[in-house]
């Protein structure tokens, strides 16, 4: 059995993974806030407990950024992890098997391409949408590690070159300014989007401004619903994907692109715009044939693809050192 | 000896590589003009009859589109060549050793990494700008091929999403839309651009207006001279090269980019604004690493990176069918 292990912001996740995939046990956690180093160790270390019976292997997705492969680990939204040495910490724990570890969206980006939507694909990116925008690319029918094990950053791709918004990485114009959740909301808010609370729900407009997660899908169902200002907000971040899907497509000559993430679940007002773009774009016969689909897996999705990191051979770790 | 052959739309040349990548014997032929299929495969045929002695396998760099790694041809720039079988013919004339095809900007690209500018890189993409913006793509230490051989296509990274014009593939805003030679000088006229003849040249205007390859040599001098509409042009071009590295860099966690052909040599009217955009864009810490750098190899690349598709192991040639 593999051991995987997922760090988010929200919450850690831990199973264990069989050879074929399947996930024989699981627990989660919440990501203590606003804790050191070592009491997010200690919530890590106590769901992994139960589950350290027969392990031959640990796999990590985490967010990044981090020094890879030696796995020190810095996630933008665990601020009490900062150089952390999660991999290192987690070969001292289970001594005497390999323990791999690499960016959670490049995880989910292989837990698709393993078992999921993706399977048989030469040359696919894994996308995720949702608080930000990122990915995983595996081309040749291998991860891409790039350089410093950050290959996959399809969410600073410059959609917007010229008069594109500040975004979080320091540059201007990236697909995540104008596609990640909370860029639409910013953007819808600011173009006069008044949220529409759910029948039954009753918090009222402050509340969803409050919580920028409910309110992207919030945004979405307006959207659904036919509200104009969240439908040119879909739009337009749908034409952003569409872009950069179609330079990715150009550059890595893509058969697929898979999309997971909240947002994915946003439906025709997001995905109608981007096939437009896409298709505008994207007009070499080679270039034509790339597909874009929801990813298949769910919340396990994180779990399987940091499994895979061991139980693939070398598809997905061409790395020797581990 | 491995026989290279690059074949493109002025000139094909033909060379004996040895094991080290040394050019033992070359030979060059004017590509006939409007020639039909057997006219053409003559041409090279008698070209590589002097070669043809001891041939322990064959590369070849070729004009793209084909279909690979068939290696059935069909050059933009000859069009007596549509759907031309290429390999097969090669193979039929050489038999018994392998016959490895690939696209030339691909095969520019491989010659950077195995003996020019880019040996070591773990991450590179190898860019020719000059009559196309084109380039390969060398990721984890290896060529990628993408789904059909297309991998590498920078100049259709889209630089100006929504005003962009029209580009050769049927898309707009690609990155050769303002990036390649005949579009610098299309901006440049439209703009008030008025040819500047050099001392002894005696064509005039009016035959620098019909010359294209001649017109973007002579814009990039007129630049360094600091003719104001020739810079303008320059800095449009070097901005959207910066957009495109920026975003292939964060896609792709490139170490190196190197940049061959006849615009390379515009210096820094070009490449002033080319590292300005990339700064701009490129901001966390694994992008800000990523180095630009002239292609070092000279005329004789194309033959080296075609050779290089058979003498390199498997790190060019993925493919086990040949």
């Amino acid at each position: 059995m593999i051991l995987a292990i997922d760090v988010g912001g929200t919450k850690m996740a831990a199973g264990l993974i069989a050879r074929d995939g399947s996930v024989a046990a699981s627990g989660r956690a919440t990501t203590p806030q606003g804790a050191d180093a070592e009491t997010l160790w200690r919530t890590l270390a106590d769901l992994v407990e139960p589950l350290s019976g027969e392990v031959e292997g640990v796999g990590v997705g985490c967010g990044g950024p981090m020094i890879w492969p030696d796995g020190e680990v810095s996630p933008l939204n665990i601020p009490g992890w900062r150089r952390f040495p999660l991999r290192a910490r987690l070969t001292a724990r289970f001594p005497g098997v390999p323990v791999r570890l690499h960016n959670d969206a490049a995880c989910l980006a292989v837990a698709e391409h393993w078992r999921g939507a993706g399977q048989g694909s030469q040359a696919m990116l894994g996308m995720v949408v949702s608080t930000g925008v990122g990915g995983g690319l595996i081309l040749n029918g291998r991860l891409v590690d790039g350089r410093t094990g950050n290959a996959g950053h399809i969410g600073h791709v410059v959609v917007e070159p010229e008069r594109g918004s500040r975004c979080g990485c320091g540059g201007t114009g990236c697909l995540e300014t104008v596609a990640s959740g909370p860029a639409l909301v910013t953007w819808a808010l600011a173009h006069g989007w008044t949220p529409h609370p759910a029948p039954g729900d009753n918090r009222g407009r402050a509340g969803y401004r409050e919580d920028r997660r409910v309110t992207a899908r919030v945004l979405a169902a307006d959207a659904r619903d036919g509200n104009p200002v969240a439908l040119r907000a879909m739009e337009r971040a749908g034409r952003g994907l569409g872009v950069a899907i179609a330079s990715a497509t150009h550059l890595c000559d893509l058969d697929l692109v898979t999309i997971g993430g909240g947002l994915a679940q946003a439906g025709e007002p997001l995905f109608w715009p981007l096939e437009e773009a896409l298709r505008q774009h994207a007009r070499m016969g080679f270039a034509r044939r790339v597909k874009v689909v929801p990813a298949a897996l769910g919340q396990e999705a994180g779990l399987v693809g940091a499994a895979a990191l061991l139980l693939a051979g070398d598809a997905y770790w061409g790395r020797t050192d581990a």
